[in-house]
């Protein structure tokens, strides 16, 4: 059992779904990648920060969820984080409404003392300059080193971004960013690219058409379990983030084969994620819910094959 | 080891695509059936219709790969089906350039006698009209009966497309026709509405993200193979059809566990008809290089996973 440290946005999200609307929710990658990664029990730390206007219950439950808080900066007289955003009908797309960022403008992250030899570190996407400081934080380097980033990055700082990039051991981004980083259509080019970047596993996430890992010539695909509905897909990359390091914490076993199943938890949390706004669904999850599911990704996928 | 009868278009095809372009090179959905469903050394007939200028060459490749042509009517003084088409730079999406119906437009289909207790009928995608004549002409109801169809079919003839999908077993359509002719926007939705509709199986194809196998509440999901290079996605879906036929046609096992690995086999011979032109690539294919990428399709997508 290793030590997850988490670095992201801890953020009020209002969603605008067809399905219905929201007002203030937690939100933000942290919580999200917490919440997921708790799953498996691990010990893990989130580094963030929040205004004063940022509740207690919210706090609360990422404690309950035995998630270290103490390096969530809590700026008195500051102002959360806040992203409104409406979904188009088809939930694969969205616009933006509105972005405070408030007290992340000013982002210092510090690393806790006891976490600063963390067995795997997860940077939620956030700025690369913030994402440099908490790597050169850490007095061991990781284990396992994970980045989630997005296209904003790519467009406004990519110098920066791809210092990064040349740090981590696995990077995760969806088809159209990795197109963008590597300029490359096919991913398979594209991951070739990626990973003369700097990171021995390229994770591609394609939303409802399930996600990509490649290692050299290896590639491992996960689909995305079918639903009936999608409620809410915010946080489904974080959610896939936070199921992969959290297995991966918790197995201590980073090789490829150990990877699949990552990856395959990932997908399984995320799938659970959409069904509800936000976190909820995260919240409310047990474990033997999410074994059945995962009974249902194996019988989703596995085949015997003999040539005929 | 059974029969399988095939009805579908022979065409010239004209393709553009980013890497090059073709003059009129062998096309239509029979073609690439029943070389897909050969690698399978099935006894298989095509019902189809071309004009004299239809060159001997390919009558001779069809008969050379143990295809009964006997049933391809040649019309004399008649020219064959032609479509003319450009390929955007993504490949996803192409532009009809030209259609010449040509004799297809009074295309009157004649099934063999010694074919119509055919144990596989496999309706490539044609006039839902030439479609049911087919079906009716079938002395024996096959064991097996699968249709292609395409949203050309739902906009201009749903009434006659919809008594097909009434006597069929298995529909194959990719994600966008499901969604048409659902009116759901979850595959998960538009499969049980479609199912309502007659097919006990439904495959939705979609295109680079794999296939998707539905029977009641099963699901089971063949991803595409990633691949470097898309050099001409026509005969995609054919080719899955091919393959997805001639395999269970060879097996004669219509469960649904067989019919996962006749998506997986479709999809295997799909991945390699997008490396060439055409049939180009079904044409020189053998068994050993077909066998070897069902390995990677199995360590693509197979897993061991557990409870954590």
């Amino acid at each position: 059992m290793g030590r997850l440290l988490i670095v992201g946005s801890v953020a009020f999200d209002a969603i605008e779904t067809p399905f219905g609307k929201t007002d203030k929710i937690l939100g933000g990658a942290a919580p999200f990648i917490a919440l997921a990664a708790s799953k498996f029990n691990v010990e893990s730390a989130i580094v963030s920060v929040v205004g004063d206007d940022f509740p207690q219950e919210y706090l609360d439950l990422l404690s309950d969820n035995d998630v270290d808080i103490s390096a969530i900066n809590i700026v008195q007289g500051g102002k959360t984080f806040f992203w409104r955003g409406r979904y188009h009908n088809d939930l694969n797309s969205r616009d933006t409404l509105e972005t405070q960022l408030n007290v992340l403008a000013d982002f210092n992250p510090i690393v806790p003392d006891q976490y600063k030899d963390a067995e795997v570190l997860m940077l939620g996407n956030l700025n690369p300059s913030v994402q440099l400081s908490v790597i050169s934080q850490m007095e061991k380097k990781p284990k396992l080193t994970v980045l989630d980033t997005m296209n904003f990055w790519m467009d406004n700082a990519l110098d920066e971004l791809l210092e990064v990039i040349a740090k981590v051991d696995v990077i995760t981004i969806n088809d159209e960013e990795a197109r963008q980083l590597s300029g490359e259509y096919s991913l398979v080019k594209a991951a070739a690219k990626i990973h003369a970047m700097g990171p021995k596993y390229i994770v591609i996430k394609k939303g409802e058409h399930g996600a990509l890992l490649f290692q050299g010539e290896e590639i491992f695909f996960a689909p995305a379990l079918p639903l009936k509905e999608v409620f809410d897909p915010t946080g489904a990359g974080d959610t896939f983030a936070g199921g992969f390091t959290g297995y991966l914490t918790k197995t201590q076993d980073y090789s490829f084969e150990n990877m699949k199943k990552a990856v395959v938890q990932g997908s399984n949390l995320a799938s659970f994620n959409v069904e509800k706004f936000g976190t909820e669904r995260l919240q409310n999850l047990d474990t033997m819910t999410i074994y059945r599911r995962l009974e249902q990704f194996k019988k989703l996928t596995q085949f015997d094959i003999e040539l005929s």
